[in-house]
């Protein structure tokens, strides 16, 4: 597969900023796969996503291979993003983003996880598997995955989380996937890694915040049960959503089959927040997401 | 269309039960159409549902027509829940159950149930709109429907309600329909109609309570948003949930936007809502509801 | 609401595309509200959808009016969509498209758009109901739109068809939407309105082709059923698809279900589609539709 | 957990069949969990699923555990469903089914069902997976199910299949499971397991029968992509579906998107097919399937 570059921008709203940066790009000799814009009228920002191939074929631009052109899309682009105060981030599909799974003793969402990893459909390196507990060991294993045991508790938390901060430094973690690891995180440990961690909770937030969503929508009586995944913020089950979903559910159904059926909604929503994440599709702003298909 | 009864029973459970119905009914040479059961294991409850045919063709039980028929079966049945501790409900299809709708400005949901009523969708009688306002008035008249212009204010409150109750009176009205109507009810109009007024709320509850639902849903980034039919009980947006639909939405959708896909949502859940109570498929119990499908 | 344009653009893919015609935007002085663009990789086609606001604020570009900004920004737009052989359309939010409904027995549709139309959710001059029966009459006169009866039997159909390309042509039409309207279109209709028929099909295209699809759907045992709208085009059910959506049945549904659940179907999935053409969303190519979001 | 029977019936719809069983039920002191029933009135059928529990308490029926009173119920019931023509299947739930994995090189569905049935999802002993390919073997090894490679070519199709069946008869398989298995088996396979070999098709049937569904639904531009689980008949993909589910998709979907999005979808019929069969939801009759809830 062709090599890939993605650049994602936010920044104020104002007349020209597609012409000016598809410009820039046409001049670099960029070829442009996909781009997607979008404006939030109310706060005057606009967004933009452009994914463009690094094919090196000795176009203008494209001398020295794709790491090259990279670099001289970077320097030419750095004057134009702080004339128009852009934030920005410019990846490239040959740096595969590193990836630490978190869980806990419920392993669908690994195990659907590491499937997916392994069969292709997610772009990264699962670099670990963190666990409290050791029954996901024997999974990781067999995926290839080095495991680690962090036990957590109440007295332990501060040496554990400093433990699993040195752990993810040290293997240079890009993102961290809580897949049902059902440990609240610190305001330290969520600083670290801003919009770099992503949840699903087993409600359609903002319904049934909290722990056992299950039980609170059993006993409401609700008629849909959902999932979502989100960032992590300081604030329990309140960071930017990225992906919900829902299934029916009937008066039928106790609160075993709503576990039941929520597993395949928390495997569904995780897995495409992970991969959207990937592929940067994502911007946060405020406490919601921009979301390119 | 033949004539139809329609038992709905709730319980304690208990062995035996679909035995001892269903062979009174045997007995009673009624042909069963559908019969559903359900039992809530964690609290002893027994639910059931049977529609038969009234068709008086000559055979035991059906001498003198449907009506004698059915007062055959309430004779027979009497004994039987009083011994089984039964609360039951014995309707019949001849008797279509009385409607008024109330409505305040947006008509999207009025001009829904008009139009499945003129279409034999509903099987009731819309007795009457009432309304706050006095935009719904050709639209009721279009349907042949009378229209009556009750004020409601802070300050008319007590009074506006007093007017509503006789009229509800008046007309024998069996289901009172909050299509969109904008006034919360208080304590005394919702006890004389217990089970018997269904309101849409323009959100998945219970997310969302309250005022503005859709600008509340905008400012959390959600990615779907919801609508919800249930029976009004004395706490806001709090009575049994009788159904429930999502919309995906992105992060191009504007709060104006919410407005108009929830729109098709408001029509859908709650017209599902009304056409399940007038089959008698809705059972409450709790804070929930029981719907046979 | 300021007047906006928009236009939409499909043309051989080639590098450069979108900082040409930003460029060209920018200098024009549009405020851009919208942007689209999508590629078919495999085709090597482009497609984009720009929309911008006609403000006349004295910007360069805007003095004279919405008009005169059209007009300068067409002249000075079609040297490049030569140079770049693009197909284009520009339109303006002033001028509303104008809109026969066609309909037969089933209102259900009919009904729902004149809602919408009425209720502004739909940017258009309804100009004409026009049926082969009588029954829409009364519905179309309490909104206000004139009603034309155009009988059609095998004998008559040709007459038929002429009376009413007649009267399209009259009434300066712009797009034809058949809200179950069940005559087949002939070649020469549909020729005189290549991709502004807009039809609704009560199937999940491209099962069930044809007439009764309800009943092929019952017997064939499926678990959702299915509506899709589509532009016509001279094969039967074959067009460009726009938009579909399903609903779940189970086993103790009948024909009689599935044709009222389905009723809910396509009213979404055909005002889906008239709304999208009407704000200049969907483009064709080949036998398929880009639709905007 | 308590153990329990499972009574599945189909036969000729006529009065007081409802009352019989159930009076049967209550004289065996059965205590009733679940009771549903169904009749097709165009067909004059009718289907009942009761579930009751084996509990042993030494209630009369009980005396001599669980599989003494099974015993004691069919002794019972063998005359009464003479008399009524009936068609039945009694199960227990301490005989877990025997299932077979047959896959090929797809392995997201057979990671699917090994993920569950190792989480206690499914009720079932999986006793084997049978590939045409090696490429499962180290999966299904993890989760400690014997692997046997049989080998497929057009030349070697009829002593493939017998080598299948053979290995089936030994391990007593009650159900096969096509989780992706990519070769047509022949009409002598499918009459071995009438209505106990569920596949899976890659499409929302009967749209896209056959190879490379993706392909076609691509190629028509649908809006949405389906899959659909169904009992195996000798038809191709003509069998009575038990489930199907859609997804969204837009233009921006290729072929491969398409493929990717499918999976997730796959794996949800496929499982919910095989648990629902597993736990005897579901009548065959006609090409039809009533799957109780």
């Amino acid at each position: 597969m062709a090599e890939t570059a993605v650049l994602l921008i936010d920044c104020p709203d104002r007349k020209g900023l597609v012409a000016r940066v598809s410009t820039l790009l046409y001049e670099q000799g960029a070829n442009i796969l996909h781009a997607d814009q979008h404006q939030d009228h109310e706060l005057g920002l606009f967004f933009m996503r452009v994914e463009w191939a690094l094919n090196g074929t000795g176009e203008p631009g494209t001398d020295g291979g794709a790491e090259a052109a990279l670099e001289r899309f970077r320097a030419a682009f750095a004057p134009l993003a702080e004339e128009l105060e852009m934030r920005w981030q410019l990846s490239w599909s040959a740096r595969r983003p590193r990836v630490a799974l978190f869980c806990s003793q419920y392993l669908h969402c690994l195990a659907d996880l590491l499937q997916r990893s392994g069969a292709g459909e997610l772009e990264c390196e699962i670099a670990v598997v963190v666990s409290n507990h050791r029954v996901a060991e024997p999974l990781a294993g067999f995926y290839g995955i080095p495991f680690v045991h962090i036990p957590v508790t109440a007295a332990t938390r501060t040496e554990a989380e400093a433990e699993q901060l040195k752990l993810l430094a040290e293997l240079g973690i890009d993102l961290v996937v809580l897949a049902r690891y059902m440990q609240i995180l610190t305001p330290k440990f969520v600083s670290a890694y801003p919009a770099r961690i992503i949840n699903v909770h087993h409600s359609f937030l903002p319904a049934f915040i909290g722990a056992r969503p299950y039980h609170a929508a059993h006993a409401r009586g609700v008629k849909l049960i959902g999932a979502t995944s989100h960032y992590v913020t300081e604030v329990l089950d309140d960071g930017p959503i990225i992906e919900q979903d829902v299934a029916r559910i009937s008066h039928r159904d106790q609160v075993d089959d709503l576990v039941a059926r929520g597993r395949d909604l928390e495997r569904v929503v995780l897995s495409r927040a992970v991969r959207w994440h990937l592929e940067r599709r994502i911007l946060c702003y405020g406490n919601k997401t921009v979301v390119f298909d």
